[in-house]
């Protein structure tokens, strides 16, 4: 090791960050919210590697293979760091061939060497959340119908209630009113992928790419408008469920009567509400077989030209005819996952017997974009929420004294320990003499809500003062109260836990007021900012 | 994606692994016990990028520097997997010179091209997990002290009370009193590392390296004999004191100085009994400058030989003349942490000035072995004690019924719906009409405590059977009782939680036996497989 001092260029690599401090904090409650909520549906987590067997990630991202990171060839094997969660998923289910139902879930870094967009919160190296339920032991739409019970749960948890929707189509469903239209059989995935844009642009322009660009006939693509361009509930399946045409075709009937069954199950699961049935929503990847979600917000669907003063509308006609990001979340197959739809996913039965013949498991599964979630989670809380607090401390032990003082270094510490112990977070200065100011700046730093003061007088009667921090200078006990320290900790547990009940019960009462249109707003500040 | 089936080499990459199940389950209980302790101590996470600029880790390793992975040049810059966790926080640091004052920890994977050794958990993709002091805005000894508290607070919450113990030095010590010895200047750093060798091998081995290899004086190593074989607590340091020679070299008495502080400052911990001041223990790595500790078990310094039948005795004196692994735990040095120790760190104030003259912050910190931790407390639960259980649930919903039965698939989603808003942990099974007995071996294989099972007749009366699985074919409640849906989920988290007081009950009173050499016992059973 070199003792010269070496010139650096410190930063962390293109495209990649480092977490810290109240973000941080931020995204990690992020994290156990959505971990609490997989959990509560009997998922396990599954931890792989970071990087992968070159081979096991070859052939399955099409053109976007060349966005993955190959690392260097030293020797042995050829590796390259995932670049999604799925993958490593299936190649785990093909080597357990025992293992024939399972629902697991990963939450990790994957790596994209796309160009960064940093403020659309697009990185090279960015998180994933994961849930899947692989096994053949089910019976049609039952854990589809889960995960997106599960979809519903991490976004009211994440206290998102009213603001966000779960577009749902059934890929054969699709294929089959393509065929009913008239579309020839190697069109379709062109021309599927064409509907997908009409979140993004009018039916004109989304029929003149079809006829001009793709050379669809004219009146087969106005007999697509008439079905696409539909959305709703179960009245909505019911309707087709009428239309001969449609049930004259085994792929769109069989994907009918999945979507009423799915309709039923979600009634079941108290979520219909939550749902509309988007016969635009196509999805970009090949590899879905079934039902195909997407979950949008107002904040991952901004509009074109947002006209000042515009009324606020239901989500639902909201998004309708809107510009959306064209950077949409899709699990595998789009490099920029977070920066559209907030999580998407869908049914796909056939990936991990790309692995292995023995292993055709079918699965269906659902991916959170962190990021964007992050973004718009920071955005709401706004300004005044925000802290820069970097850690959740209880208790910042100090002391004072006159002339003489010796800061009782010791006995801040026995102090502390004792808090400890008892499974407080506590912290003190470093110092052997701390100052009053410094040690009241520390505590204010970290937003602690009370202080432990020693004095020397009142050590000797065996007491310390508790003094809870930013009273009001007329309160009572602005200067704190004298405690025993033997029932110090059980007084200062008792103290925290007052002061929470009525921070949970103050907060209570203003999201009564967020809930009138606050959020919505923050949201919409968040979009203006991304422009 | 290519629609044929290819034949795959379906594993992961040498030297990495799937973590599944319930080893993954137990590794999480670790992880979040240790950052429990953690943030009991006011400590901020940290989240740095899995791969640095490869000239941020250049020239850190020394020798070793062979061992890290590179990503392909595949335009851009060039980067690497990073080593350890420590140069990654002094790049931060460096890069910001505004936190003066910060209590990191880091949880993550670190990567090392090493010949892999699974079975003794040395891996090339392998979790460590740092916390770290950095900050100028101290008086000697005080963040160490805290430091080491933090290491007992991490083992003794595992559980690992009386099972291990933390081997103290000092780097000003050990230069000291080679110095005073008459080692030349430019021998110091490798007697130094010969004097490390003293837990692996006995002293006549080691003076021979010094005189025969390293060729030192044999007068010179004798004198040093006289010092490093010494260990104990408070009153070695107090002997030392009273060394003329020692106390006449700077960094001796600067040296013996901090450590009197230091086991001032553990006893207001009140850690003392878990210290062992040992002037054999030197470290590796070039970059400590102060305080140096390792956290040893019985299980991480296995005996030479051990001889059957030797009796149980206090690890301070197993430990002596014993041989460890060569795989020293070393926090950024040696490609096998985790593997001796079980957790180890120190001092080191001139890392971070390598990368900005600016930034020149003093540091201390400690990295715990988690692969090994996570290997012994696994030996240490016991056959008996394991289960194949993948999650925590707490209730299966199930249905039977008779003749005509139609599987009540609704019904069992709607009282999961139920019990899910009531934030219990519920699963149910995904077919139509489930047999009864798929039904309980599914909740029997992941050890559900509970079960609600759903009839015709008592639904039509609002009212389900709630069934405590395992009870005894006498037990009165053999077959469930009833309950009405209103009150189901409250029903259900009263027995929960009785269930679990009356588990931790029993737990308490069996760990009372456990202490009684039981642990240890697992430990050595450990030892021998390791072997």
């Amino acid at each position: 090791m070199g003792k010269e001092k070496v010139s650096f260029n410190l930063k962390t690599p293109k495209g990649t960050k480092d977490w810290f401090g109240s973000d941080g904090l931020l995204r990690d409650r992020i994290f156990s919210t959505i971990t609490e909520v997989f959990k509560r549906h009997g998922a396990t987590s599954l931890d792989t590697p970071v990087f992968e067997l070159r081979d096991i990630l070859a052939g399955k991202y099409g053109e976007d293979s060349k966005l993955i990171y190959d690392l260097q060839d030293q020797g042995g094997e050829l590796c390259s760091l995932r670049y999604d969660l799925t993958v490593p998923f299936a190649r785990w289910l093909a080597m357990n061939p025992n293992v024939r139902n399972i629902k697991r879930y990963h939450i990790a870094k994957v790596y994209r060497r796309d160009q960064p967009a940093m403020s659309k919160g697009r990185m090279r190296e960015f998180y994933q959340c994961d849930i899947d339920f692989a096994g053949a032991n089910y019976d049609p739409m039952v854990p589809d119908a889960e995960i997106l019970r599960i979809a519903t749960e991490v976004f009211e948890e994440l206290g998102w209630k009213g603001c966000y929707t779960i577009k749902v189509n059934h890929r054969k469903i699709l294929d089959g009113l393509f065929e009913v239209c008239g579309v020839p059989k190697e069109k379709i995935r062109t021309i599927s992928s064409a509907v997908d844009k009409l979140d993004k642009m009018p039916w004109v322009d989304v029929r003149r790419e079809m006829v001009d660009e793709k050379g669809l006939d004219g009146v087969v693509a106005d007999k697509i408008e008439t079905y696409v361009v539909r959305k709703g509930g179960r009245e909505l399946v019911e309707s087709l469920q009428s239309d001969e045409a449609l049930l004259a075709n085994p792929s769109a009937k069989t994907g009918l009567e999945e979507m009423a069954l799915l309709m039923d199950y979600l009634e079941a699961f108290d979520i219909l509400d939550k749902i509309s049935f988007d016969m635009s929503l196509a999805r970009g990847l090949d590899y879905y077989t079934g039902v195909i979600y997407e979950v949008v917000t107002e904040g991952s669907a901004p509009a074109a030209a947002p006209s000042a003063g515009e009324e606020a509308q239901k989500i639902q006609k909201k998004s309708k005819g809107k510009t959306k990001n064209d950077d949409d979340d899709d699990r595998s197959n789009d490099p920029s996952i977070g920066v559209g739809s907030i999580a998407a996913g869908g049914r796909y039965d056939e990936l991990v017997g790309m692995f292995s013949s023995r292993a055709q498991i079918p699965c269906v599964g659902i991916s959170f974009g962190v990021d964007r979630i992050f973004s718009i989670t920071k955005a709401r809380m706004g300004e005044n929420n925000r802290t820069n607090k970097l850690c959740d401390v209880d208790v910042y032990v100090m002391a004072f004294g006159g002339k003489g003082f010796t800061g009782l270094l010791k006995e801040r510490m026995e102090v502390a320990r004792r808090l400890w112990d008892a499974g407080l977070k506590v912290e003190f200065s470093y110092k052997r003499k701390p100052k009053p100011i410094q040690q009241f700046e520390a505590a204010e730093a970290n937003a602690v809500p009370f202080a432990v003061i020693l004095g020397e007088d009142e050590l000797a009667a065996g007491q310390v003062r508790v003094k809870e921090m930013g009273l009001d200078k007329g309160h009572p006990e602005k200067d704190g109260v004298l405690v025993n320290l033997s029932t110090l900790a059980e007084d200062v547990k008792e103290r925290l836990e007052r002061k929470k009940t009525a921070a949970a019960a103050a907060a209570a009462a203003s999201s009564i007021d967020a809930d009138e249109g606050g959020i919505a707003k923050k949201i919409e500040d968040l979009d203006v900012k991304e422009e």
